[in-house]
C-alpha cells in the first residue's frame, strides 16, 4: 500500500453544447481495498466519447469521458477482503492485493493500460465467463459524476481503478499514443478475431469500415497471414488500409467470397455488405453496431443453406486486452500506428481536441496528455 | 466384394400432382469400388419429401424420392483407388473397401443408416471440414433418375451407396421405425445441438417447433440436463413435446429468457421468436427455414450489445449421424419415437403414405416398408 498527497484534475462534462470544464480534486489519501490509482500520460478521443458529446450516445450528466488511455501506477491499494469483488482469477487476489490480467501484482511504477469496465466477478454473467456484460458492470469515461470519487475517466490527470479493473502491463518500447487506444479499439478488435476463429494463411477476410477499429483488425488478420479486404466508402481511408496490411481495398466487396466478415463501420449497409459477402461456412462478426439504427434484412435460408455464423461483439474480457497489448508491443512498428492519432492536446484543450476529432477528414483518434 | 443376381424396385416419381409408379430394375451384378449395395427394411416420408411433391421444394423429375431409411448391407463393392473419392477418414479407405463413420470395415449382413449425401472428399469445401457442403454433393432421394443406375432413394427395395456415403451401423434393439430418421432428422437435430455448444443443467433452452426435428430437439437438450422449453402454436405438438422432457410448452415464449433457441419449425415467426428469445451471450441455430421465404428483421445492435451468436445449419457432418444413432440407441426407450410413425405402407401404397404424412394432425412421420 501506498499514500500519497496531491491534487487531480479532471474535465468536467456538463452535457451536449457545454464546454469541459477543469475541476481540481484532492488526490485519493490512499486507494481503498482492491484499488488502483494511476497518473494518465496520455489519453485519446474515442469515436463513442465523440457520440457522446454529439448526443448520438447516452452518457451520464455531469461526468468525466475518456476510456482509452496509458498510465503509471502511482498507488497500489490494501488486498480486498476474500468475499470481496476481486476474486475472479487474473483481476484481484484477496491473498496479496490487485493483479494484473497476468496474474502479476500490480506495483507503483507499472506502465500500464486497464479495461473500459470493472466486473464484480459474482453475478451470474460474471460467472457464465460474460465480465464484459457483468449486471454491476462500471464503465470508465461513462459514469455519473461523483464529486467524491470523480476519477473515473481518462480525460484526468489520474484514474482511480476499482477493484475488479483489468489491468495490462505495456511495454515501454510502444509508444503513448500507440498504447492508449488498447483499452478499447485495440482489445475490441482482439475480441472481434477471437469471435472470428482461428485465422490463417488461405483465410479470404473482410473488414468493413477502415476507422480506428478497422485498420486495427486489417493488421490483426494480415498478421495471421490471412488475405485481408477492406471496404470503405473514403478513397483516403481505404488508401490508408493498405498500409495495415490489406491485399486490396474496396468500395463494395464481391458477395459470397469471404470466409470471415468484421464488420466494424456501424453502418447499417455495413452490416447488410458482412452478411452478402459470407461463402459457405462463413462467420460474421458485427462489433460496429453500438447506437440505435435500422434493423437489417436477414433471409433466414440462404444463413441455414450456407451454414452462416454471425456473431456480434461488445466490450470484451480481459484476456483481450492482453491480446491486445501483446499484438501492439510485436507489430506497432510494422504498421504506422503512431500516425493514426493527431495532437497531442493538453486537457485544457479538450473542446479543440474533440472539434478536431469531428473534423472532416480527421484522424482516427486526438491524443490528450494530462 | 460380393455379387447378387436378383430383381430391385424402385417408385419413380414424375412430378407434381404424379402418381408414383413401380419400376422394376436389376439389381447391379456387383457394386462397383468403394459402393455398398443395401436392401431397404423401411423408409420415412420426411416433410422435405412431401414439400417437394407438392412442389414447394425443387426436386429433379423424374426421380427417386425418400432419404430417410434403415437396411442391410447387401454387397459391398471393391476397394477403390489411392486417387479416389473415398479417400477422406471415416467414409471410405483405399486400401481396405469402404468403412463406416467409426471407421470399421463395412460388411455384408450390416444393418446400417446413410447419410443424405455422398462427399467427395477432395474439394475445397471437404477439405475446410465442411463435407456437407461438397461442391459435388450427390443427395439420396434427390438426384436426377439415371435408369441404368436407379437406386438413389429410399422408396426402393435397394439403395446403391456410392463412394464417400457415410454410413453407421444400428444396433438391433432399435426398431426400424426409430432407426429411419436418423438419416435425415436426427442426424440435422446432432448437428444442431453441435452448433449450439456444449448443453448441461442450468442451461435455458428454447426449441422452436414441435414436429420431428423439434420433439427430437427436446430430447436431446433434456438427455443433456437443459432445462427445454419447446414453442408451437399447436396444442396437440405442445402436449406431444412435453412426453420428450420438455419442461414447459408454450404458445409464446418469453423474449431475453435463453442461453440456446434452435430454429425446427422453418417458419419466419419462427425466426423472429427465435432471436427475441436471446439473454446476453446466447445462441440461436437456425435450421428449419431451408424454402425460400420472407427476409426477417435483424436488429444488429441487439446482436452487437447481447452478444448474440446466430447460426445456420443445414445438411450434417459425418460425426453427426453417428451421435444419432448414438442418441438413438441409448434413449429410444426412454422418449416414445415410435409414436412418432404412422404406417408401415407397402412401396405399391406409397401415394397413401404421401396422403397420410399431409393429412391435417398427422403423425410427424409415414413408415414405408419396401
Amino acid at each position: 500500500m501506498t499514500t500519497t498527497a496531491a491534487t487531480a484534475r479532471y474535465a468536467r462534462w456538463d452535457g451536449v453544447g457545454n464546454p469541459f470544464r477543469l475541476v481540481d480534486a484532492p488526490l485519493p489519501a490512499r486507494p481503498g481495498p482492491g484499488e488502483v490509482l494511476v497518473r494518465v500520460d496520455l489519453a485519446t478521443v474515442c469515436g463513442s466519447d465523440l457520440h457522446t458529446t454529439r448526443g448520438h450516445r447516452s452518457s451520464p450528466v455531469p461526468g468525466v469521458l475518456g476510456h482509452e488511455q496509458v498510465g503509471r501506477v502511482v498507488a497500489v491499494g490494501a488486498p480486498v477482503g476474500r468475499h470481496s469483488a476481486a476474486g475472479e482469477p487474473g483481476v484481484g487476489d484477496p491473498a496479496g492485493g490487485p493483479r494484473h490480467v497476468d496474474g502479476t501484482p500490480v506495483r507503483v511504477g507499472d506502465r500500464i493500460v486497464w479495461s473500459v469496465a470493472a466486473s464484480c466477478g459474482r453475478c451470474p454473467r460474471c460467472r457464465r465467463g460474460l465480465p464484459q456484460k457483468c449486471t454491476d458492470l462500471r464503465k470508465y469515461g461513462h459514469e455519473p459524476l461523483d464529486e467524491a470519487r470523480p476519477l473515473t475517466g481518462g480525460f484526468a490527470s489520474h484514474c482511480l481503478l476499482a477493484p475488479g479493473t483489468p489491468t495490462v502491463v505495456v511495454p515501454d518500447a510502444v509508444p503513448d499514443l500507440v498504447a492508449a487506444p488498447a483499452s478499447c479499439a485495440t482489445a475490441t478488435v482482439a475480441a472481434v478475431l477471437d469471435a472470428a476463429g482461428p485465422l490463417g494463411p488461405g483465410d479470404r477476410v473482410l473488414v468493413v469500415g477502415a476507422g480506428m477499429l478497422g485498420v486495427t483488425a486489417v493488421a490483426m488478420a494480415a498478421r495471421a497471414g490471412a488475405e485481408v479486404v477492406v471496404a470503405d466508402p473514403h478513397t483516403g481511408r481505404r488508401e490508408r488500409a493498405l498500409q495495415f496490411g490489406a491485399a486490396a481495398a474496396v468500395g463494395s466487396p464481391a458477395a459470397g467470397a469471404f470466409d470471415v466478415a468484421l464488420e466494424l463501420s456501424g453502418a447499417p449497409d455495413g452490416v447488410r455488405t458482412c452478411l452478402d459477402s459470407l461463402d459457405v461456412g462463413a462467420t460474421a462478426v458485427l462489433a460496429g453496431s453500438v447506437s440505435p439504427g435500422p434493423a437489417v434484412e436477414l433471409d433466414p435460408e440462404r444463413l441455414v443453406r450456407g451454414l452462416h455464423t454471425v456473431v456480434g461483439v461488445h466490450n470484451y474480457a480481459p484476456r483481450h486486452l492482453a491480446a491486445a497489448v501483446e499484438f501492439l508491443a510485436a507489430e506497432h512498428d510494422r504498421f504506422p500506428f503512431a500516425g493514426l492519432t493527431g495532437g497531442p492536446w493538453a486537457l485544457d484543450e479538450l473542446d479543440a481536441a474533440f472539434a478536431a476529432a469531428g473534423a472532416p477528414g480527421a484522424a482516427p483518434r486526438q491524443a490528450v496528455r494530462p
